[in-house]
């Protein structure tokens, strides 16, 4: 099912790429997945991190920084593609907020989208079950998930909506509103359709007032961000929160900007809080 | 003189990058530079990091993970570029261990290869004039120095004939004998011309036997890494430092590749190396 691409110790672990035919996706996908060193027979929990546009697995595998605070938790750390891949995936290829690199964590309703474009479902249920399959010493009976911008968005929404299946969940600059944004609207419209009933389930404010299903949030937010204002807006996270009961510790972090150089920075908290609700 | 391309917040500190004319390299030329959180009047000790063949600048940047630990220990990071750039510098397209990419901290003396190829005055003279002349807070008073591969070499070499300029010195995966090594002959020869002895002066384990000017030497290697037995040959240096009397830390790493991975497992350590050193 899974093929190896790559294999490299890193932290007393090992730092895998994998690759596969998805048919949710209906292309092959291609992941990183970090192992940490464990005891003989341990299986490590899995943190999943969902990337922001314009990215691939490699990104934060490259940048992110996580081998070294995953491998002293002892946490599996699995980094999903953000979009459905190859020549037969519709695309629009001068547009970086839409199509490959785009997939905004959902599943797509319009056509020609609607074949390839299910990035939910392949996060929720058939990447996992792929895992799961494997003989990975991971323990699926304990995720949690946490992402960057649009994979911000990502993983609060799925774990607003899967509650059994993640103990926790955190983001880095995460787009809050996506169906109000401008830098979304059009995305979302594309894949879902113009009625905008259909984008609420991929709205995280939306969904918080919704759900109820998480008790805390972590979120990192770079006051020097250039996406602040018009695409993340964070304060209408802090607003749903407050509304749904949902204790949200949010720090704005002066002078950091979106790249990864500040996630990096804030990384170690990120996994310390999800290693803290795992145990 | 330096042109700021970027600056980011990371760790506390800040991430630059920098261009400026290169005189000795007659081009433009790129550099980072992280500088650490410090006390308000206080300078930081510079470390500087040579990358390896096919490297800028970026990769040690973007993969290296430095940023953490020398934010913690208070240390400026350096990282030039391997080689000079330009479409007017002499290059060999398809050779990746040759030309743009491949500059082996040498000053050639063949044409057409010597008006730019000459990273050694740049790392020794040019760089650290432009640094010193800046306004930014860096103690020069107090470097140290390391690198990857070529990069490891470049070290090496530059630390054993400036004693007085480094106070200490370390590699991940070093040439240990560029002079022998298959994969940087043809270099050489280019660089320095056909008669070996031109050769010596930029050759770790023979300047080792020249000049007894370094106490004592870190390196780490990993065993798995592919170009270990043709390229590298550690046991090379760990026979010219015995001879010389130079003491060698010489770390073989189980299952450690070529990679970032490797080296950025190993970073705090040689890191702290320096840190001690620089005191």
């Amino acid at each position: 099912m899974m093929k190896q691409i790559s294999a490299a110790r890193a932290f007393g672990g090992t730092q895998f790429v994998f690759a596969h035919a998805s048919q949710v996706c209906a292309c092959d996908m291609t992941f990183a997945l970090y192992l940490p060193p464990l005891p003989a027979g341990a299986k490590a929990p899995v943190v999943w991190y969902l990337s922001g546009l314009t990215c691939t697995h490699q990104n934060v595998m490259d940048k992110g920084e996580y081998r070294r605070m995953a491998a002293e938790l002892g946490l599996a750390i699995v980094c999903p593609d953000t979009s459905p891949r190859g020549d037969d995936v519709p695309d629009e290829t001068d547009n970086w907020q839409f199509g490959k690199g785009a997939g905004f964590y959902l599943d797509a309703t319009q056509a020609p989208f609607a074949r390839n474009y299910n990035m939910a479902s392949y996060v929720r249920d058939e990447l996992p079950a792929l895992l799961a399959a494997s003989d990975l010493p991971l323990d699926m009976t304990r995720q949690s998930i946490f992402g960057h911008s649009m994979g911000g968005h990502g993983a609060i929404t799925l774990a607003l909506k899967n509650p059994e299946r993640f103990r926790s969940v955190s983001a880095f600059a995460p787009i809050a509103q996506p169906s109000t944004a401008n830098w979304s609207r059009p995305a979302l419209e594309k894949y879902l359709g113009a009625d905008e009933r259909a984008w609420r389930g991929y709205d995280s404010t939306l969904l918080i007032a919704d759900s109820h299903s998480i008790r805390e949030l972590l979120v990192d937010q770079g006051t020097a961000d250039p996406f602040l204002d018009n695409g993340l807006r964070p304060w209408l996270l802090a607003d749903a929160c407050k509304a749904a009961g949902v204790h949200l510790t949010l720090n704005m972090r002066e002078g950091y900007d979106h790249s990864y150089f500040f996630i990096s920075t804030f990384m170690d908290d990120h996994l310390r809080w999800h290693a803290a609700r795992l145990r």
